[in-house]
Parts: structure tokens; C-alpha cells; sequence
């Protein structure tokens, strides 16, 4: 491949990225449709194909780019409060995960509408903003769960990540409702005192 | 009407109802598909919408059945442990539903794919279902909350109910990579003795 062909190959490539996350973020991952790519895109709806493998390849892409930006959002809000206690911290992480899944509804969605397997056989730096994340979550349980065994501890991480990913879920669906804000803000607050001991 | 189209008309729906299940249970909530039910129910396409208002009608009330099952297998879990500790109750309300969420997938994921606000104007026996697992997890969490304000106690009701399921959302969607099961009781009891205090 001449340099000139791979660069226009990225070009498109980078196009194709930035129309998925616009129509994942507009209606939602079901709204990439390879048709409407080519036709924004301006290029042929084969020339797609040259480019990725398929359509779940690009929404994994999207995806990435909203892991990193979710990890982007928890290390601002973390900013500056690297002296609270492990209970603030683990608190300010889900909150910043709630503003997140509040403001990028259909993105944030998207990441778990792909199943989150093995068979995904998804690119390393995929795996690598999942687990900064986990990262993230894992320093504060480190320091409020120092007694329990690294197992139990890591174990402890996916749990709260699950936990408040499950409150989130629940408290978006159920928006219509009168579930308040400060209701789901109290329920990750519940949990998380609990499970950290409120150390 | 007259009792002889009534009693038929009856007939009809129960018979839409148990093949709607079936199909949910092998294939998921999108194989519930009007020409297919009626093919199998040997009725004509139109013969649906006399009884039926749509195809999500049918599975709201599949829903509302998989919620009964799911009441009836956490009610037969907790039958003779009533005497054990809240701390004990909860983790066996969280086992049965993830029970439950393993050996009946599809059914239980329609539960969820279905969204869950007050739009759906469901009927009241379905909000009934839902409520009486909710009781299930409130009787021991005014136990062991019992210091807490009637609101906080209702929303730990809550965020119990959203961590399990996150918890036992992402161990099955995860389950082809290892995740053990012994794992996920770890991390739900992790979860449910931190918050109760192992009382």
C-alpha cells in the first residue's frame, strides 16, 4: 500500500469514526447503518469494507473513544481531591459515572449493548480504558479494604463498579419517573459507605 | 360479546402468551413475531389484534409471569430460613435471583429490555409482581437498617435491588470469559454484608 493510499484510508477511517459517534450519540448504536455512513461519508459503501472489517468494528471504536473520555471525566472530577478519604473518593468516582451516563445516554449505552466478553476479541487498547477505569475505582478500595485478601480486594472493585453501574442503569431507565437525582446520588452513597467501612 | 366468543377469545390469549414465553425463552424477546405466532397458534394475523392491543402487550404479560416465577423461586429460597439474620436473608434473596437469571436468560433479560418507567402504563397486577419482590428485600432491610430514616430504608430497598442485578447483569454477559460463579457470590456478598453491617 502506497503511503498516499494509507493515508486517505485513515482519513476515512477517522470520517466514518466521527459520523457513528454523532448517530450512536443522536439515536443510539442501532442508528450505524452502512448505507448512511457511505452516503454522509461521501465515498462508496464498498470502500467501507476496505477500511474495517464491519460496522461492530467502528461502534467498538466509538466505544473506545467513550471509555477514554468517561476516564477522562473521573480523573477531572478526581482532581484536586487526592487527599480526601477512600469513601469521598470511591463517591466522586460514581458520581462523576452518573453526570457521565446522564449527559451521554446513548454513548454510555452503547458500551454495554456490545457484549463485554472474551469472544469480542476486541483490540488491546479497548481493554486498556476499561481498565484504567478499574484502576481508578481500585486505589480507594486498596486503601479502605487493606485487611482483605488481593483477591477479595479485586473482587471488591467489580462489585462496586457493578453496583453503581446497576443504580445508574435503573435511575436512567426509570427517568420518566420521579426518580430524583439526589435519591440515586443518596443510593451510591448507601452502598458505598457500607462497603467502604466509611473510612 | 357473547360468553361462547368470550370463553374463545380467552382460549386464544393464553395459547399467544405460552408460545410468546417460549419463543422469549429460546431466542429473546425480538423472536416474538406476529406472523409467527399466529402460524403456530393456527389463528389468523388479525386474530391477534382482538385480543391484543400489540405485540408488546403479549410480552408485558410474559413479564408479569417471569416476575411471579421469580417471586415463587426467592419465596421457596427463603421458606424455613426465616429465623436466620437479615444479613443471611439478603444474600439468599440475591442467590435465588441470580439462580433464577442463569437458568432463564431470555426471559429474565425481557424483563429489563422492556423499559421500566411509568410510560409503559402497565397494568396494575404487573406493578403488583414487581412490588412484592421489593417487600421481599424490605423485610429484612427494616431490620437491619432499622436506625435509619423510612427513606433511606426505602432507598437502600433500592439500591440493593440495582447492585445485585448490576452484579449479576455483568457476570452473565460476562459469562464466557471466567467469571466464576463462586466469584459472583463473593461479590454479592460483599456487597450486601457491607451495606447491612452483618447484622
Amino acid at each position: 500500500m502506497t503511503e498516499k493510499i494509507e493515508k486517505r484510508h485513515k482519513a476515512l477511517r477517522e470520517k466514518l469514526v466521527e459520523i457513528a459517534e454523532q448517530r450512536i450519540a443522536a439515536d443510539g448504536m442501532e442508528a450505524v447503518k452502512a448505507r448512511d455512513l457511505a452516503k454522509t461519508a461521501e465515498c462508496a459503501l464498498g470502500a467501507i469494507y476496505n477500511v474495517f472489517d464491519d460496522i461492530r468494528e467502528i461502534i467498538l471504536i466509538v466505544n473506545g473513544r467513550t471509555f477514554q473520555r468517561l476516564g477522562d471525566a473521573v480523573q477531572h472530577d478526581l482532581a484536586g481531591r487526592e487527599n480526601t478519604s477512600p469513601t469521598e473518593r470511591l463517591i466522586t468516582i460514581a458520581n462523576a459515572y452518573l453526570d457521565f451516563a446522564v449527559e451521554n445516554t446513548n454513548l454510555w449505552r452503547s458500551l454495554f449493548d456490545i457484549p463485554f466478553s472474551s469472544d469480542l476479541n476486541a483490540p488491546q487498547w479497548y481493554w486498556n480504558e476499561l481498565d484504567r477505569l478499574f484502576q481508578y475505582i481500585a486505589g480507594p478500595v486498596n486503601e479502605c479494604c487493606a485487611q482483605m485478601s488481593d483477591t477479595d480486594r479485586t473482587l471488591m472493585t467489580r462489585a462496586l463498579f457493578s453496583s453503581v453501574h446497576g443504580i445508574v442503569s435503573f435511575g436512567i431507565e426509570n427517568r420518566t419517573t420521579p426518580v430524583a437525582r439526589d435519591e440515586l446520588e443518596r443510593m451510591i452513597e448507601q452502598i458505598i459507605i457500607g462497603v467502604s467501612g466509611n473510612k
